[in-house]
């Protein structure tokens, strides 16, 4: 897998690089971005955090603007940010153009119904694709976290509770906590899926955590802004604490006060994340 | 002077907030942020450190991207970033849709020539008239910094060496030094100043520093990186560093290996920078 370089900014004594590819998994050319803070050029691998951004974001939104870079840089973290859907024009099943579907809203499911079964497979391309591709091309060793906003808040708790042991830890940003119940969810999971809601329960996060037996989930970590506009129609995090409570997990779950739903929220608590990471992926 | 307040985000346990007002330098409506670290809730006025932006560039990019709210939360600044010119459909001189002249960038000069003339005062709004609403408003001080990227490092440097004992401090990032000399600056000049070079000589960085009496100047901090595509043809350093040495003046003037004329640039060494300021600022 051939991987095409279209940008290179040096950030906090690192490199931030974007990189063109051609994804075998989504059957489209994709783009994501890896920050290598500086102890990537010392010859050792350094473990990598996976964030996931949410709806209408690229790989573009994370790098830009929640000021991950400077303790990245001294922790030693890599950060790679994938997009957040297939692209392209030879990617159906966009009709309306709408922003919380389709393009730009992938959900970080693989989608069973026609027309998006062919492309709209971001589990596998997240979980399993990309992290091949990065442990191939970056000194990246396979200690793995991650860690999302909004819809990657919900993609990176799936990724994590779907894949025992393949991420030291996870955590969340104002989480979409349980899709099934709330109208992005439907909207998307009743589609990529289709009207059967019992399949829908395998992409929930609160449903996978409740079911995920006692001791087989990373510490949890989740930010909620409680001024967040989307708190209690779509994101519903007490959800997903009556599941950690219900599956005997340990989730630390903070309402911020004041905080809304931005970047600028993601910026504030940024650091605590990356700390939360650093310690399960034995950087600290 | 009213303020009509569009956005309030909270930041760092701080504010992140928009307003519109209507200013009588410029004659149009105009919108600026301002970050309210958390000691603004504490009934003291804090000094305030304002940000030129360059060329294209609104109130927000600086507040989304150079991610200076973290530490100026810690040391208690203020920070107030302006719009780069003025703006609106009432606002001649704009013919081509120029990215390097006109609306985004105004260059932070007082306009002579029609049609400009009448709007296209950007120096007398960020000296005179956004500080008098900023002190009106909010708890802040007569203490004040400036500084700037680009257009607006020129901006920050021509305000503070035009305004002697106006702001305790000044800094730049990859500043438009010597605008007579470049294709930027000699394109924005010709229009707004008129053919008359002799007219441009109060406007440029590195004419007004050399003719500053030496300890009239506050410390200079610049920032440049080495790999910044406008380095040689519009920023040209080097011109401050003479016109420094000739006016008897301390300039540090940093090229930084690697970096180029992003925010990812700016982001790592605004720290650096906030200090400076808040050392002059009795902040630390």
């Amino acid at each position: 897998m051939s991987l095409e370089n279209i940008s290179c900014q040096k950030s906090f004594g690192g490199w931030h690089k974007r990189y063109r590819h051609s994804s075998k998994v989504l059957g489209c050319d994709m783009v994501f971005a890896v920050y290598l803070p500086p102890q990537a050029e010392q010859g050792v691998k350094l473990p990598v955090l996976y964030w996931l951004s949410g709806l209408t974001c690229t790989d573009e939104n994370f790098m830009q603007k929640a000021g991950a870079q400077r303790l990245a840089a001294e922790l030693g973290l890599i950060i790679v940010a994938p997009d957040t859907s297939p692209r392209g024009d030879q990617v159906p099943g966009d009709p309306d153009n709408a922003w919380d579907f389709g393009k730009g809203a992938g959900f970080y499911v693989n989608a069973t119904q026609q027309p998006w079964a062919q492309h709209y497979r971001m589990h596998d391309y997240v979980v399993d694709e990309l992290p091949a591709l990065i442990e191939a091309h970056f000194p990246a060793s396979e200690q793995r976290s991650i860690s999302g906003h909004s819809m990657g808040g919900h993609g990176a708790l799936v990724c994590a509770l779907r894949n025992p042991g393949r991420y030291r830890s996870v955590s969340a940003f104002s989480p979409i906590s349980n899709p099934m119940d709330c109208p992005w969810g439907e909207k998307a999971l009743s589609r990529y899926l289709g009207e059967d809601r019992a399949r829908w329960r395998e992409w929930d996060a609160s449903v996978l955590l409740a079911e995920t037996p006692s001791g087989q989930c990373p510490a949890l970590l989740v930010d909620q802004g409680d001024r967040d506009d989307f708190l209690d129609n779509q994101l519903k995090p007490h959800a997903l604490e009556q599941a950690a409570r219900k599956g005997g997990h340990s989730l630390t779950l903070r309402l911020q006060p004041g905080y809304d739903h931005s970047y600028f929220f993601i910026a504030s608590f940024i650091d605590e994340h990356l700390r939360h990471h650093a310690v399960a992926l034995g950087r600290v």
